[in-house]
């Protein structure tokens, strides 16, 4: 395929286990916003719930989408110190 | 969790078999693609290969996103005739 031009978006879908409780989500969730200001090459953030009706979510609850300028900048978050922090609260 | 407002995005993960050809690929893309301009709740289309480097892509080499204002809008999308003959197509 074509070779990746212009923005870059990660997309995470996420689901959480029965035992994880509304308030540690929406820390999560808050702490995954919070990493667009303090990640430089993250310039934005978006993020929603499930709300689907054709039943081919595979029981995945959570969207997160995340804007770079290139796969370079990509790269650079993953290995940014305050995402490697964030990335081991959540198991993949 | 809250109840969404705003604009509902539509995302879509794929994969094809491997007897699919980069035409097939390519033809099936564009049909989707021209949606947009059959099914008027349709509001915005964008699609992407894979370029990850975490390897958690689970064997997906694309997303289409696409964007409506409600989840009505969504629900009339998928009940329309262009997109039922389109989804005929595709497995899922």
């Amino acid at each position: 395929m074509e070779e990746a031009k212009g923005p870059v978006k990660h997309v995470l879908l996420a689901k959480f286990k029965d035992d994880v409780s509304p308030e540690k989500i929406k820390e999560l969730i808050n702490g995954y916003a919070n990493l667009v200001n303090l990640i430089e090459p993250m310039k934005a953030f978006h993020w929603g719930t499930d709300v689907s009706i054709e039943n081919l979510h595979k029981g995945f609850t959570h969207i997160f989408e995340s804007t770079f300028e290139s796969k370079e900048a990509v790269a650079e978050y993953i290995a940014h110190p305050v995402h490697v922090e964030f990335a081991n609260l959540v198991d993949v």
